[in-house]
């Protein structure tokens, strides 16, 4: 038996999207779902409660944090990320790649692994595929990601194809040191930049290794969406319809609904928690930066449509004053609603699929928000 | 019928302390009690269903901080604080008057009032008894407080007279100010330093006035513990038995049970906030500075013997993880804990009253707490 298994329910006759079921060892996702990030254990200004609160049944964590602090012999010692967080629902911790390749300074990739100086410390470090597999193991989560290359963006053909290639290596070493597969599951990552001919090999490379589910990373990393959509149009088709797909680093709700329409089952992104703490809110009709004076005597909810507790609860005017004056509880409020507006959000889209009309949901979804207006911007 | 009422249900016949009943518009405040602060309207990190939660009575604002920012005409159009922050319990605001002393620069003492300049943007400000009472009606609170001025510590006998003479001339303005009598109780301040003399001059002047409560100032700025509790213990005999008696700024263990022996009600204090933001916590066997690397690996709740919910369900190794991370979760469990941990004494301490047995009590906690240690330090 292993760790995931997912259950396709339905697809979606307007929009190809699909409805389904992801069973791990800590519970069942309703998918398509947002994961909120939860880098160093915690989902900043969050508890546990309120996670569950507004729904979340997946949380992702890093890591490359955690290995780095507390490290991932204590979380071990703690009894694994669950129990050192409190957090008795699945968890997904990503290779700790991305921060190796966006975060270190000095790296040097090599086919064992990358060499890097620690970000905080300056300590030299090492991580491969077989070490990644390791800390995960250790750290414990439901789901873990194998060690993947990030190359930077743009990136040459050639520079891409050597990188695929030795992903797609990786990624059968990350396999082979994984042994514990009735409690995790390891997701492979296909990459491959723009290129149809690199996306091709890297999912029929990782999908010949028979991963218990696939992960598309690469995007979101600075290309036009245009471009993130046309990629995926022609990724997901090449990964079986009986394993869950993840689309790593998205969260703007017009790239979750695209990604859904895609067949995309899984997203995370710090967008709603970066920006909350910004000041900046998702509402159901569009963003709302409430440090902005506007609502200095604004005295409606957030968003007048949302039925979180944030929004029976406190005004924009109240919300604007805790952030103009660095108050944690305003950034609590804010992240405690964009999570639940993305959740919501998530609901929504799973009951269209239901429904057979997430195209039609999309159109009015994207209207509202402003994404069809000439100076939309990109969330 | 005034705002503010207060019932003397016994006195401790080992001790002489209080226990009694605090009636206000927004309910019954049991005595004695520690009051959390709320500077900002926001007891930082908390929510109010925490403090709840936690058994909070009372809270306390400051209007020399709300006036600043949001502004007291914002938080009245807002419906008044308790409806702008969601706390729908008793408040007391301080005058302003600490804050102008203390965190403003080029401050000009008048008799009819104070000229300084706003800690944030410098602009010139001025605050008057009767300003003070307009803002502070304006906020809504159950208790206000009169405008005094607090001298600086030490003063000399000469500057302490004059000072404690016009504090008694602002207070009987802010009488005549204060016309919202039936929802706002306004409590006068006794000044008079450590000279006995002064208190007595001070206690006199404010008692012929007739509040309906009175607090002790000038206390816990700097004196030995010793000479606070000799200036208590001739300074509560001289105020009325059935008004309630409020020390300002005063909220250590040994301070808050040696105040309530001394007759003392009501005590606020930023000093558990403050310390838990610093990852110092308040346990039933002393402090505990979970931020110290002795505890990384320590399983075991902050205090074994608390039954707090971050106590049930959280390990120091977490919470000094979170610290070291700068996590916002961190500051909100150590926030969480150490305020259940002194409106949990005082409950004890409440006790210990009905029980005629307060100064065992405090034999036993100063102890287990290590207050009779050679090196105790001082909280
Ligand atoms: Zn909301
Ligand atoms: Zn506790």
């Amino acid at each position: 038996m292993t760790a995931i298994q997912y259950e396709l329910i339905k697809t979606c006759k307007q929009s190809g999207a699909r409805l389904g079921r992801l069973h791990t060892p800590h519970g069942t996702i309703e998918t398509p779902i947002f994961m909120p990030v939860g880098t160093l254990a915690t989902v900043k200004t969050m508890s546990p409660e309120e996670l569950e609160e507004i729904g979340a049944q997946i949380i992702l964590s890093n890591t490359y944090h955690l290995w780095l602090r507390p490290g991932h012999d204590i979380v071990q010692e703690a009894g694994g990320l669950h129990q050192f967080m409190n957090w008795d629902h699945p968890i997904l911790t990503d290779s700790g790649g991305f921060q190796v390749f966006s975060l270190s300074d000095l790296r040097e990739i090599e086919e064992e692994g990358v060499r890097f100086r620690n970000h905080l410390s300056g300590e030299k470090l090492f991580l491969s595929p077989e070490r990644a597999v390791e800390i995960q193991t250790a750290l414990g989560a439901d789901i873990i990601m194998a060690f993947d290359e990030c190359p930077p963006y743009p990136a040459t053909y050639e520079y891409m194809k050597t990188s695929v290639e030795r992903t797609s290596r990786w990624a059968e070493r990350c396999l082979a040191a994984h042994k514990n597969v009735e409690r995790q599951g390891l997701f492979g990552i296909v990459q491959g930049g723009e290129f149809k001919e690199l996306r091709k090999q890297s999912a029929e490379e990782l999908v010949s290794l028979d991963f218990p589910g696939y992960a598309i990373g690469g995007l979101s990393v600075g290309e036009p969406k245009p471009t993130m959509n046309r990629i995926l149009e022609f990724t997901t088709p090449l990964l079986p319809e009986n394993k869950p797909r993840y689309l790593m680093g998205v969260g703007s709700p017009d790239s979750l609904i695209d990604g859904a329409i895609r067949g995309i089952d899984m997203f995370d992104c710090v967008l709603p928690t970066r920006i909350a703490r910004n000041g900046t809110c998702m509402t159901s009709t569009g963003r709302l930066t409430v440090r902005n004076a506007e609502y200095a005597r604004d005295f409606r909810p957030l968003d007048e449509e949302c039925d979180c507790h944030v929004c029976k609860t406190y005004t924009r005017a109240y919300i604007r004053h805790l952030i103009k004056t660095n108050e944690t509880f305003g950034f609590r409020l804010t992240t405690y609603h964009n999570l639940h507006f993305l959740l919501k959000l998530m609901e929504n889209v799973r009951r269209a699929i239901a429904q057979d009309c997430l195209l039609d949901f999309k159109e009015e979804f994207f209207e509202r928000y402003g994404f069809y207006k000439p100076d939309a911007k990109n969330f």
